[in-house]
């Protein structure tokens, strides 16, 4: 067997769930389809032709995984619509909370059009996402929406957590996991086995879908913590040591913090700090998460959490050629450099 | 017959669905779960248990549907949750989004807790919400959910005509209906019909009683229009000329504006300041919304819309019983002093 082509298995899965998302963001009112449209890549300010959308990680998954299931991966579409709807509703949201005004070099929705612009193109992609799911063509749309609907419960709980963390200096490595989980980890493993509850696959192979990807998010997210610090900004699009620029206490760093000793310590007396830095200060900053042990504490979860994925695959009933793309898709997200 | 005792119709409601509403609402994470209890009136500022919630007419809608289509109320009991999750998940990000500081002589949530907190208790209502109907013991579980998802995209709809129409000055009359109907009618024809879907109701039935609820909706939202400017104080709460004090080209005020003669190019100059009015400027802006018919305008079009949502229920097969009861539910909205 040849090893799955990944950009190849992104591009068939893309064209498959673009026409449906389409679809569901022209049911929104004027407003927010024009700014879910811009949002999603494809439109411009001006209103002309977009750049293009994202990778559309999650719809693949979604699709995958009905395939997973032995159905055709159509049976997962209405999950895949409704996967990357909700994505992109936390995504309208979380700008606004985080204030960030730039979301792959374009001015974000909120920087845009104002918040309450905002929080309603978020509310109504998240009402048309429960509106897509309920008219799937399957005897498990309801239960793949009670699914979708406790994820994004699962969202909210990790953002709280997320919002609630910045203002404490105590955050200890298992809460940070825990909301990584909830803000990364959730959708995804609802991602990677939504298609398989709509082709109505036994419990296990659902269960196993949904481990990985579990595992997959947390491992995703600690690759994502280490590029935010030691990315290269031409592979990123973000400033170099950009996490450390904005204090951000992500994993890599609250392991060091309280793992880490002498390098810890003055670690957390630079964070408590709020002059911005010079350069020399973050490559110092940086090396005392390398020297506290977050560095290769992170790189190491990451790989076993990858593994982990892996093993849920590896022991669940499904097709080979679909087990390898889930396997290859996987590490194309978790096995970046960094 | 004797009348129905609306009171007594309303607490005997609210009795059968606090106790879902909260369980529903201890699924969230602890700092929404905090902030909703909080917003819902069931606890103070402090933790301290809370004076008391509002009068829960959507709930009321809900099971009383549910009565009229034959079946227990118990039967509406998840569109109850739902629709009263719904409608304060809505109040959450409005409150947000117009800037206001009080809701029922308390701060509201954002003022309280942040922006943030207001955007995800109320993301995690309205998921909590799609959860808890898709668990009604129902064969209809799914399409009345599907249906709820429908309201929230009418909802957004109506709020984002909202937000749009304060930077115009050239809003039309039958604009400002539409836009009350999203806010306003969908919600309540929704409350109004959920409990008849259900419990699996013919066509007909669940039809008249979306009608009685969109044009209850219509003359509440009236009603409330003209209370904003000639209501007592004592009554509603708010300062005396309420709506004119904010400018609020309410439903009175757009229709004075276009058919109001001398009266309404008067008003339309007034409106234009931006200074803050004295009490016989505020004086002198009602009698121009009076005198321009939009007051009397107002009430007969209030009268005209309950007719409707009354004539709408007397042509659909129901108990009369539960008839009597939604008419002077709809009297107690709609026929208020002003």
């Amino acid at each position: 067997m040849s090893a799955p082509d990944i950009p190849a298995t992104l591009a068939r899965c893309r064209d498959l769930v673009t026409p449906a998302l389409q679809e569901a963001v022209d049911r929104l009112d004027r407003a927010s389809r024009e700014q879910s449209s811009y949002h999603l890549g494809w439109t411009e300010l001006d209103g002309s032709p977009g750049k293009g959308a994202g990778k559309a990680v999650r719809p693949a998954l979604a699709l995958l995984s009905a395939e997973a299931a032995g159905a055709p991966a159509g049976t997962g579409l209405p999950g895949a619509v409704a996967v990357e709807l909700v994505h992109n509703f936390s995504l309208l949201h979380d700008d606004l909370m985080d204030g960030d005004t730039e979301r792959r070099h374009r001015p974000t929705v909120w920087a845009r059009w104002g918040a309450p612009a905002a929080i309603l193109a978020g509310d109504a992609m998240l009402a048309v996402a429960v509106e897509v799911l309920l008219e799937a063509d399957s005897p498990y749309a309801a239960v793949a929406t009670h699914l979708l609907s406790v994820t994004v419960r699962e969202l909210v709980r990790g953002q709280a957590e997320d919002v609630e963390f910045e203002g404490r200096s105590d955050v200890g490595v298992e809460e940070c996991l825990a909301m990584a989980a909830g803000k990364t980890g959730s959708l995804l493993a609802t991602s990677a086995s939504i298609g398989s509850v709509l082709a109505g696959a036994p419990a296990p192979v659902t269960a196993a879908l949904a481990t990985f990807g579990l595992e997959l998010g947390a491992a995703f997210q600690l690759v994502d913590d280490l590029l935010g610090i030691w990315g290269d900004p031409a592979v990123t699009g973000k400033p170099v040591l950009s996490d450390l620029r904005s204090r951000k206490k992500s994993l890599p760093v609250t392991y060091a913090l309280h793992h880490g000793g002498a390098a810890g310590r003055e670690l957390a007396d630079w964070l408590a700090g709020t002059d911005e830095s010079t350069e020399p200060e973050l490559h110092r900053a940086a090396a005392l998460v390398a020297d506290g042990g977050g560095r290769g504490w992170a790189a190491a979860e990451a790989r076993r959490r990858l593994a982990l994925a892996e093993k849920a695959l590896a022991g669940a009933e499904m097709p080979d050629t679909t087990r390898a793309e889930l396997v290859a898709l996987g590490r194309h997200l978790a096995d970046r450099e960094f």
